[in-house]
């Protein structure tokens, strides 16, 4: 039994394998599943496409691919350190939605060629789940990929975080008795997640939004914003707020970190309104220390770590999602996803946040919370 | 049970699929395989670049990489119904070598993009297995990749057919008790396996091969040879014959077909030299059926099939090839191989035809005798 993560990855030398679910005990097995019973198999897909969906794995594969430029939160650290998180995401994806997940951490952060990479894979793949890809980047990769590959994509630094925020505040909202749509949050941070998240929270009804990085308040009168983040200035900021940090949190009920380690102070959250929400979810440091948000009058923090009451992790999306993207490609006559992926997203988390009756330090299930896959894929396969 | 290989495939929709090999069973280890425990591995694998082999499943993952150009007999077919062969190989991977092998069938057919590919995928994988690449753009991918890759690049049509045809042609020659570089040999099929089994036997000290093609006797006097024809042509033919397949066999010992179904008649096999070998290896139909080229006199006769005698296949090669080269790379103290890849292929040979006690119904092996990999790993650790 490791309590280190080191020895629990030296122990097992990693933590996936591939195995054999099909028997391949003798000749005859062998005479099935490899030559010359093979070619038939080959001959049929060859004559008809669609029956690759039964015939192999990959309508329950899902490929996870990451250039290694934006990890957790310890930044561009390459191809070769990511692989470590990219196989905790395989395990993670079998354990809770049983999909064959294989880590692709690839040698190249060139925009072009990360696009090119996935149509190469697509035909061995049911979905593509992009990981750890740095903003604005993977916006462009995304958008790309998504209109011009038949199989579904999925950024999960943008869409899965986007999700399970969303999911976590309409709990915390039900508690605090407010309602969502008029909640004063502040999103700290403008990379994928910041972004995906002020976009999704729009798209659910919010109205005021401020999103904040590194250099302040993203509002439209600064001339330093690339362009994700000129339309998404367009879109939130409705006081019109210039400044740093401290400006936005003013009288502020919600604050959504997904920025670095210790940049909320307990006097800045005792800036914001009666008892704040503070979701403090950088990785693997939060914002701020669950203990000191308390200290300074917190009403509900939520940090992206296990071992915190209140984890918000896309790991509570990522498997149910894929359940559901990968079934309405496999059985199309079974479960039906709606168009419009916003749709998708917001049944999502709403599915999510009703799998628990919430309390304070309850508000998202359990990771390995065993209802939440089948509750995130009846909620998006009409 | 099935016996047929589309309900075999059919009812277990593929062949392979990703587990865990770490537990995976409550928050505790959540928290060590994923967050926050990961980041301090990934922190150092950064630091610390060699740790990636012992803190990730990489040093024992090998990618199995094809464009479908060349799928079994059935030629181009591809990427999508190749799947079912490369996950049929994963499945031998697994269970003859504990390696765990991930297919990718991809979506180009271009020399560049194929080599670019691999280059992109090499920091998850500990070696790549190339797979049903047509020649001659196959030649030049191996060539690039072998010499630009960190990690090791096995062409198995190349490398793994000529091996295991070396190998067979060691026990055939020793129960004809014939001398292998004494034999006149035919070789028809000058694709990626003609050539490199050619390469080999000459490498190996054979003295009189002729290699023939679809257009006849690959000699220095055509005119339409690719490069890598040509180069062969000057090394092979020596009685500088020119003709069609018919002028190469009379009076040969040996024919190898890795061409296609049928083309072998047995009166053609009347015309060669007393109790030939024949080792008819196009799949999945031989180039000659067993019972005909026995009743033209053939003493012993192979095939790349399972359910006939003598199957010559690669797949009695890439595990154990691949077992070692993982672990030259993994545990370089532990095994150390020949730079000369030659030498590599010749001792592997010889280390498969030494695991048995040829007859003439049994010159090889069988595909899954647990010996074979060991045998392979012994005689290429030095």
């Amino acid at each position: 039994m490791s309590t280190d993560p080191i020895s629990y990855h030296r122990d097992h030398r990693g933590k996936i394998e591939t195995k054999a679910k099909a028997p391949l005990k003798n000749a005859d097995d062998l005479a099935l599943a490899y030559t010359p019973g093979v070619a038939k198999v080959c001959e049929r897909i060859a004559e008809e496409p669609r029956e690759i969906q039964a015939l192999t794995n990959r309508s329950n594969t899902v490929a996870i691919v990451s250039d290694g430029s934006a990890v957790l939160g310890l930044g561009n650290i390459g191809p070769e350190a990511a692989l470590p998180v990219m196989e905790g995401k395989a395990m993670i994806f079998k354990a809770q939605a049983d999909i064959d997940a294989v880590p692709l951490c690839i040698n190249t952060q060139n925009t072009e060629e990360i696009i090119q990479f996935c149509k190469h894979i697509a035909p061995s793949f049911g979905g593509i789940n992009l990981e750890d890809i740095a903003a604005p980047k993977c916006f462009d990769i995304l958008k790309h990929l998504e209109t011009e590959l038949p199989i579904p994509v999925f950024h999960d630094d943008q869409d899965g975080t986007a999700i399970v925020t969303l999911a976590a505040l309409l709990n915390a909202a039900r508690l605090r008795e407010s309602k969502v749509s008029e909640l004063r949050i502040v999103v700290n941070g403008a990379g994928a997640a910041g972004i995906a998240i002020t976009r999704l929270l729009r798209a659910y009804g919010v109205k005021d939004i401020v999103l904040v990085d590194s250099k302040g308040i993203v509002s439209s009168n600064r001339t330093d914003l690339n362009p994700y983040k000129k339309r998404i200035a367009k879109d939130s900021n409705p006081r019109a707020l210039s400044g740093d940090i401290t400006v936005a949190l003013k009288g502020a009920d919600v604050f959504i970190g997904v920025s670095k380690c210790c940049i909320l102070s307990e006097h800045m959250v005792r800036t914001m309104a009666d008892h704040p929400i503070i979701f403090a979810m950088a990785n693997p440091k939060p914002e701020i220390m669950p203990e000191n948000a308390h200290a300074a009058g917190a009403y509900i923090v939520g940090t992206g770590r296990s071992d915190f009451p209140n984890q918000i992790n896309n790991a509570l999306v990522f498997p149910g999602i894929f359940r559901g993207l990968l079934d309405a490609h496999t059985f199309p006559r079974k479960c039906v996803i709606s168009e419009h992926m916003v749709e998708v997203k917001i049944a999502a988390a709403k599915a999510i946040a009703g799998v628990i009756e919430p309390s304070v330090d309850y508000i998202l299930p359990d990771v390995m919370d065993p209802a939440v896959v089948p509750a995130i894929r009846g909620a998006i396969c009409a």
